[in-house]
């Protein structure tokens, strides 16, 4: 193996054999193929992209990398994954409907960066919360309430955390292939048999463009298919945010609200849908019909919520939190923003949305940067209602009074208030599935 | 300046800035440009290409990273390179009848690397042959005798080597903007006002179909006219030796015999053609035929073989080589290779030529490696000709005698013997000029 005449094959046009595909994954990680040749690769592979051959093959190289959850003593295992997006509270609210219905779900979920949630973060906001749990504590507590959510252990897919930094800083990011591989490559390592990826697109989404969403969605499915998993994706949208709460503590009370209440909207009702794509690709159901009726059931009837419950107590975290939310954490200011015009809201600037809550304090620019879980904020209002002049649309928390202004001024920005009534965006675009 | 938005935008097809070029190439010289951002931008480069404009400033930028000649104390001066090929002595004959002509040629030249060789290794054959002149030295054998020929001094477009070691290891070399701004930077570094380029085509260069040598010699002289340059590049023919010696004191008999012969042959009439582009594009005759006809005479009346004399003896060789060929360095072994069957020359595997001569000692494979100077071989038949079974074809020279049989068989596989007379190949195939 040669990765000169490997780079050369790419960059010709010509597929790569999964040999070469290893060789190129393996050889990165261990040093025997030096990072300009891995960024060469990369390049050419923006290009000229990959087959399902060479998309499976990556995908696999990258998952061996590193280690690799066993969750077959569980029984059938189904996982969820979203691209990323703000409000996006759905784990939350489907995991404990999906558990509810009779799935197991053994979920490491990863912390917020930038303008997106994590929801590491969000669930570490309730009192005593714990996300690092023994093996036996956290397929205990799957077995026995149907889901349990952790942070990553051991080093899941090193070869492309590798990649990701590579690809970061030689503009080989946005390449459909290489996303999809990363994701992918992630997943396939925690071990599920089925997987539902919620792929957002929008103006708060890395996928701009439904075209571009629908593309990665199909490059998902398609991976996940060759690996021999039951594998949905959607294409949702993000060109608004999804819920009203964007933060941590907020996003939980928000969850706990719809669990509690099952009150309509979008993100209840995508909560609703990503739960029935669990219980059905992990075969807890029929059809889609009959999981979207079992979804609905176990969330109307206060199953979901009760779940939810038992998990939070079994993971150290005061489950008291669901009857009476002041046990969250406060914010120690807030600020209520109130329109400086009348009309409708026509169109919101999401990552604006998003970058807003950061300022506050509930998300990191890096890595090692600390949150605070009472910072957040709520927009009431969707895109398509009705704003009356000084009416309270959104309020904000921080632990820094002094950024409120400039947050609210960044807040108010972000959004367009026009004088004639637009028709909400489409919530779920389209479904692909493996 | 951001190094990750030029390589998107190179990589999106947009048109970079000249500061957007020097950056990138003076950030990569510097070290602010990491080798792995500096190979993605090769790769997209390499999809992509150069508009004129980004070419002319690519190249400026890495001419300006070195040092660079100033030629202007010795009026109009013209270069001349070749982008290397096998017995292709040009340099050795053109030079000294452009001299003749009244040309100004202060040319820096280098060393053979693989199958090709350099002029500074031939001329190194010559007993007492000085490369390394003094500044005053060396302009001082221009003024008197037309031309002088020395190594490389000072560094010239250190961004090029580095660049250029940077492609080899990540299949980024067969780019004509990156080998076109590659060969001017130093060219150009060189201070002629004038340049005539031969580009080589066939199975024995670096461009292997007239198609890429033409986009090539193109590309090269579109940037000579955008630096000020009177520029001409002849695309000329490779798919056998130009000459019929390969090696270095081997080459410099045949130059010799040339310019006291005149004999007619493919490497006499390139050699004049080049001589003739070169006095006509340093404005030393009104027209390329009152050019050609000068060269010819100068050839003929035994001017250019005197001045070769001269300017061997002003760099302290033994001049008396181009009477007595015997002065130059023996070998220490012979082989005649004779023919095993009756036919015609129909094909010639140039660059197994190439390597067959590097293999008896008279090429080298690194940088660092030494050579043979009576090392090579002569090969006196060309496509077209007529061979008889038994007739001697070619002369092998060594100091080793071992590697002789398996050089005899390596030449004797390199060339092809059919039944019926073919013709012989274009020897130029066309002239770009600026």
């Amino acid at each position: 193996m040669n990765i000169v005449e490997i780079i050369q094959k790419k960059r010709d046009g010509r597929p790569l054999s999964a040999a070469e595909l290893r060789y190129t994954v393996d050889g990165y990680l261990s040093g025997a193929v030096a990072d300009y040749q891995a960024s060469a690769f990369c390049m050419a592979v923006w290009f000229n992209g990959m087959n399902d051959d060479e998309l499976s093959a990556f995908t696999e190289a990258m998952r061996l990398s590193g280690d690799t959850l066993d969750l077959s003593p569980l029984g059938i295992t189904v996982d969820k994954h979203s691209t990323g997006g703000v409000a996006d509270t759905v784990s939350l609210i489907a995991l404990p409907i999906a558990a509810a219905c009779g799935c197991r779900i053994a979920k490491m979920s990863g912390r917020g960066l930038g303008f997106t949630g994590g929801t590491l973060d969000k669930l570490e906001s309730i009192p005593g919360f714990r996300t690092r749990l023994s093996e036996k504590e956290f397929f205990g507590t799957v077995e026995k309430y149907g889901f349990s959510i952790i942070g990553q252990t051991g080093e899941l897919a090193p070869a492309d955390k590798k990649f990701y930094a590579l690809r970061d800083v030689t503009a080989t990011v946005d390449s459909i292939p290489l996303i999809a591989s990363s994701i992918m490559s992630k997943k396939l390592a925690c071990g599920a048999d089925a997987l539902v990826l919620d792929v957002k697109t929008g103006n708060g989404a890395f996928m701009k463009t439904p075209e571009a969403a629908h593309k990665l969605a199909g490059a998902l499915t398609r991976i996940g298919r060759l690996a021999g998993k039951r594998t949905a994706a959607l294409v949702t949208d993000m060109n608004q945010p999804l819920g009203t709460a964007v933060g941590n503590a907020v996003e939980v009370a928000e969850a706990v609200s719809v669990l509690r209440s099952a009150a309509p909207g979008r993100l209840t009702e995508l909560s609703l849908r990503i739960a029935a794509e669990m219980v059905f690709r992990s075969q807890k159901a029929a059809s889609i019909e009959e999981a979207q009726k079992a979804a609905a059931a176990a969330l109307e009837s206060g199953r979901a919520c009760r779940t939810l419950a038992a998990v939070i107590t079994a993971q150290g975290g005061d489950a008291g939190i669901i009857d009476d939310l002041s046990r969250l954490p406060h914010p120690a200011h807030r600020l209520t923003v109130c329109a400086g015009e009348a009309g409708f809201l026509t169109a919101v600037e999401t990552e604006e949305i998003g970058r807003t809550a950061m300022m506050l304090g509930a998300g990191r620019l890096r890595k090692e940067d600390g949150i605070d879980p009472a910072a957040g904020l709520v927009l009431s209002k969707k895109i398509g209602d009705r704003i009356e002049k000084g009416e309270p649309i959104a309020e904000l928390m921080s632990a820094r009074e002094a950024v409120l202004p400039e947050a609210a001024a960044r807040l108010k920005k972000a959004l367009t208030v026009g004088e004639a009534p637009v028709s909400a965006p489409p919530l779920i675009y389209q479904t692909e599935e493996s």
